[in-house]
């Protein structure tokens, strides 16, 4: 190891020698690299087909759709195209909403715009007084915006623009980041530097990375952001940030933006001067109402806010012998006059409940089905536990019909390696959304309860936790950007391929090279089986170590709360592992639809990806492959590691067609994920090993470190705890 | 205020709506930006000059040498100038050191040779077989690297090429960058975002920006790094981190820059698992010596210990009942058998100790001269209290004829104003370099104790607490840079004048028009004298708010030590302002050579800069400008406050020199600038207005807040606290 180490430290010296001119902007411009198109054949096709970009609306979004055009298409085109205000030569690229729009083309358009929503746009190629044009229109001018990044994203990827014929509009309301930034800039979870937000230079010093930012989000769709750590500050609400707050909504406005906080629910006691913060006491709600009047004065499109109460020691209208019902009621009163929303979260489990922890959300939450007023969403993650490489997806999905809920994702890897692993999560996400929830028969999708069609909610959304650091690339792994940018095609539309996401992201990112995106792509789409592999296969889940969450610790047992434990999520003994809750267990399975339930319950129909979520099972027990148990987790350790190896094998066939800088920092973290694959086996192998009292099996590289060695291991100054 | 902030924002908005392909590259690439010269007859002539590099050296720095010509050259000069290894053509750029230089070139440069130390360079235009040729070498791999930046240096700031003849060396060892930066990376006084060193991702990761780095400090000529905050954890030792300070160490190891580290001086015990970190004890003393050979079988060009001991709560040999000569001996054993050095700080002063703050330092240490090791160097703050707007020169400079001494000066504006305040340090540097200490009688400036030459020491240094960080533009400030730049030119020659400096860096980092170097330059050079004017006028010091050091606090009295009262520095009363020093005060005139002390002591020789530094005095008392105290120091808060307005007024002129995004973020910047002199001035002279009972003078605008207002005002989360 040692020697390869110093090896592999000199070899990278010399690629540096490279300069630096190109570095930070390679990484730092995500899937916007607008390189020039160095195909003769598609340049000229696109360049017969682009004379020109006719700009009709003025409004402060306009103008960023027609710089925005203007600026991509002269770099992938490599030519000057103009931006007018009038129509004159063919093949322009027209751009203005619906109402700008001359009143023949509004006629041409008036069926597609029936098919769109306000977010919505068209793009379409039209003759106009018998001029062939390019039409990018939509309700709004975001809605052109919108289509104006989906135009690009045309040409990104080397699609035909001769006869385009496109309606396309977001599926769901609410696309948003939530963003665990603590107002020292700290991120919890956060593994890309730290907080965009600069809040001591705020408001008067509006750093480019926030327009950047918008510009990145706007170009995938998403408008919301949640500025605040969901474990909250009541600072944010005092007038001396929420004039910063202003600042930062006033730059993300036009690119269609809105800003959401976090609210402490004992804010009315810490910054309020108030005895208490009982939703049902009136001084506490006039509180929150003045509250809500102070911020939309100063934001008038202020979004709302999110919410996690009575959820591992933050204050919640519980602390009042009040029910989560009181707490959202009373603050979506608070926003409801100015159009702004709750977003609740349904993360709860409590140290007080006996019950298993995947049951407890549920159980809290179902009842109140019907109970939350209108513009009060009800967030829940996509599994019952907690962002694990896999989850089952969450019962409550389907299971308050009268409720809106919000799926909430984590883009950063808090369970899935930080930003050092390549872990493809649009993968995990797609396998949530496409999950059959059974809920209203066959074909209840989770993707349909998300997006309002299975209990016709109007209130809809998607909710990522967000990737985004100040690191140059802004995520921490250049392949983590994919993450960022496959959450936002998600948000827009649930049903998108996670395999068509990757490969438009790869030649928007990196190159249109076939010899690249297939390899590449399926490196991707593999990835997220890998680390499920190496960390917790079968069905294992929360075996993280202690608090950072970084690296394995099966063996941790000594934490107050029995279920922050590993081995309350493991139960591995004598008899076998994994944690029994079907019918005969702690019945988790009941709270699915009876199909669901059956499947799940019965251990040989429980997709054995799920097996040790719902099942204690036999050290002996046969796996469809013939393998014991035992010896199938083991070999499924070992194909993790081997998976990554292979990833390792795939980025250095591509070389030719990556940067330099970018190459370089891929295969550096690649070498790094090999290393922690390898330690999460050997560590998790040799202490489940102490419970089977078996051998590895043949296939399975023997540990080269004791037990005793990894659970040493010690990480005071991991990110992001 | 409040229209004209949301007028501001409006206007940034659109400014913004430029595409970021330029934003990283210019904010990111500092002084060396290698913009192609526009200037026609400049460029043909440069062209005329330059045809080839000829690079005759295969060392790793050889190679940086020549690529970094290669870059540069053909960006500048935009054309395809290669790297051969043998000569050919005419008018090539040669490199390479002493030893590679063919037999008859080296006999022309023979006697330029002998002018340079070990780090030295030349370059000459020479002529070799006939053909003209311009020669860069030294003694070394590392002085022809520095010979490079100087060559390219020269083309950057448009001078003339044709007859070269520049021997060039450094006059101190040790060149050095001090980062306060923890574990976590946060940055104790860091206002440019957080750590560039990511240890979680070290030692595997190499951020591109560890090169960077070390090509910016490399080119400016700084050859060390502490890598570690002087207020340390012994963590840092551990085998675990040393792995990835070794990493670090291979990366600037080319750029010819050593890593240092912070010792804590109680590691024995935290790491060692000792009782004691006695420097008697023997077990300590072994333990400090294995753990350099351990440190030394990793980095063989570990640079050594940077220690701030018995200091501010740090541990030291005085908890043991020793003294600094026995704490820095024993660590200067351990690092000497591997050419180690320890640099030992002087920053003390005690809770303990009744006497004057500004006086301990000097008393405690001064005795102690000739008792440290030779490999013990003391590192000295530029002032006696603490990095204040100004400072007199530290007493200890000249003092200690039998101890080698390094400058320490903060880069880093923990009292300046953070990284939002415009203030050229070079020229506060050259203030306390260029000042006499008398020591050896007229002209025995700092400089000659700092270069060693006043009092014949070998060992030799600068430190600067470095001011950079993670954000895109890796100061915070646009401008910042220009002080790690100019601290970096000094550590080279102390000598140098800041105006020359300042004109180099605003060349190489913006432009060569004179339109817009003579107005900027102006700007530069008075910018210290405002920030003093708006803060701390007439020697007055140490008036910021506490902790965090944002803003003015002059009110300030309950800290638990006296001396980090604020009110222990300015003792305002109702006879007057200041703190007496002199020989009827604490008598701190007397730690100054006779002539020095004489010329502090007398109120009318003591410079009005100095005044109540070291007076304490009436209200009435007559400045040289004929005006009363308190109207005098009133005047001087305005004067700051409009020489801000002047820093506005200058930048808006000249727009059209400076790229958008930088002309955007230093406007920015200076209107919070504008804003906070105006704090500064209020918040002190309502508050001293209540000790002097006077009206405010004529041309003094009157304060818009209440003296309440401004004790009101908090900072939870400022940076760097």
């Amino acid at each position: 190891m040692e020697s390869k180490k110093r090896f592999f430290l000199k070899v990278t010296a010399v690629f540096f020698l490279v300069s630096w001119s190109s570095i930070a902007q390679k990484d730092y411009k995500l899937w916007m690299q607008y390189d020039k198109i160095s195909n003769a054949e598609i340049l000229s096709k696109y360049k017969a087909s682009v004379n020109g970009i006719v700009s009709l609306e003025n409004s402060a979004t306009a103008k960023i759709s027609s710089n925005e055009l203007e600026m991509a298409l002269n770099a992938m085109l490599d030519s000057k195209i103009e931006v007018k205000s009038k129509i004159e030569a063919e093949n322009s690229i027209i751009i203005g909403s619906e109402s700008v729009l001359d009143a023949e083309i509004r006629t041409q358009l008036q069926k597609d715009l029936t098919l769109i929503n306000e977010e919505g746009f068209i793009i379409k190629s039209i003759l106009f007084k018998n001029k062939k044009q390019i039409v990018i229109t939509g309700k709004k001018d975001i809605g052109v915006l919108y289509g104006v990044y989906s135009f690009l994203r045309l040409v990104q990827t080397h699609q035909p623009i001769e006869n385009l014929n496109i309606a396309d509009a977001p599926k769901t309301n609410i696309r948003i980041l939530n963003h665990w930034d603590n107002l020292d800039r700290t991120v919890e979870r956060g593994y890309a530097g730290f907080s965009l937000w600069n809040w001591q230079k705020l408001p008067d010093f509006i750093d480019h990375r926030y327009v950047d930012y918008a510009r990145a989000n706007a170009s995938i769709g998403i408008n919301g952001t949640v500025l605040t750590n969901v474990n909250a500050n009541a600072l944010i609400l005092t007038p001396q940030y929420l004039e910063k707050v202003e600042a930062l909504a006033n730059v993300f406005r036009p690119y269609g933006i809105k800003v959401y906080l976090t609210a402490r629910f004992s804010a009315p006691i810490e910054i309020g001067g108030l005895k208490t913060a009982d939703p049902k006491d009136v001084s506490v709600m006039n509180w929150w109402k003045e509250k809500a009047k102070e911020i939309y004065k100063r934001i008038p499109d202020f979004g709302g806010f999110l919410v996690k109460a009575n959820s591992e020691g933050q204050p919640g209208p519980q602390n009042y012998g009040r029910d989560h019902v009181d707490g959202a009621n009373m603050l979506a009163d608070a926003v409801a006059p100015f159009g702004g929303i709750v977003m609740w979260r349904a993360f709860v489990y409590s140290e007080h409940d006996a019950n298993d922890r995947a049951k407890q959300a549920y159980a809290e939450f179902v009842p109140y089905d019907g109970k939350f007023r209108e513009n009060v969403i009800v967030q829940v993650k996509n599994g019952a536990i907690d962002f694990q490489p896999r989850e089952p997806f969450h019962p409550m999905f389907g299971a308050m019909p009268k409720t809106p809920l919000m799926m909430e994702f984590q883009i950063t890897q808090e369970y899935l390696g930080f930003s050092t692993h390549l872990v493809y999560l649009p993968k995990l996400f797609q396998e949530v959304l496409e999950s059959d929830t059974y809920q209203k028969g066959k074909n209840s999708l989770v993707a349909k309860v998300v997006d309002g069609t299975l209990d016709n909610h109007k209130l809809t959304g998607i909710a990522g936790v967000s990737n985004i650091g100040n690191d140059l690339n802004w995520t921490g792994h250049p392949f983590a950007q994919a993450n960022w940018y496959g959450f936002g095609r998600l948000a827009w539309n649930p049903y998108l391929d996670s395999g068509v996401i990757a490969e438009e992201w790869m030649r928007a990112t990196f190159s249109n090279d076939e010899k690249f995106i297939n390899p590449v792509k399926e490196m991707m789409l593999k990835s997220r089986e890998a680390v499920v592999n190496y960390m917790t296969p079968l069905g294992l889940h929360h075996i993280m170590d202690t608090g950072h969450h970084y690296g394995p610790g099966p063996w941790v047992s000594n934490l107050s709360r029995p279920e922050w434990n590993p081995v309350y999520y493991h139960k591995a003994d004598k008899n076998g592992i994994g944690f029994d809750r079907s019918k005969k267990g702690t019945d988790a399975v009941g709270q699915y639809a009876p199909t669901v339930a059956n499947i799940f319950d019965n251990l040989k129909t429980c997709p054995e990806k799920d097996l040790l979520w719902f099942h204690h099972v036999p050290w002996n027990y046969k796996l469809q492959n013939g393998q014991t148990l035992w010896n199938g987790l083991a070999l499924k350790y070992q194909e993790g590691v081997d998976q990554v190896k292979e990833m390792q094998t795939t980025w250095k066939n591509v070389k030719q067609y990556v940067d330099p800088e970018r190459f370089d920092e891929v295969e550096m973290l690649l070498n790094i994920q090999y290393k922690e694959a390898k330690w999460w086996r050997d560590a998790c192998l040799l202490y489940f090993q102490q419970f089977s009292g078996k051998e590895l099996p043949d296939g399975v590289e023997k540990p080269t470190q004791s037990l005793d060695y990894f659970k040493s291991l010690q990480f005071p100054f991991a990110p992001g705890n």
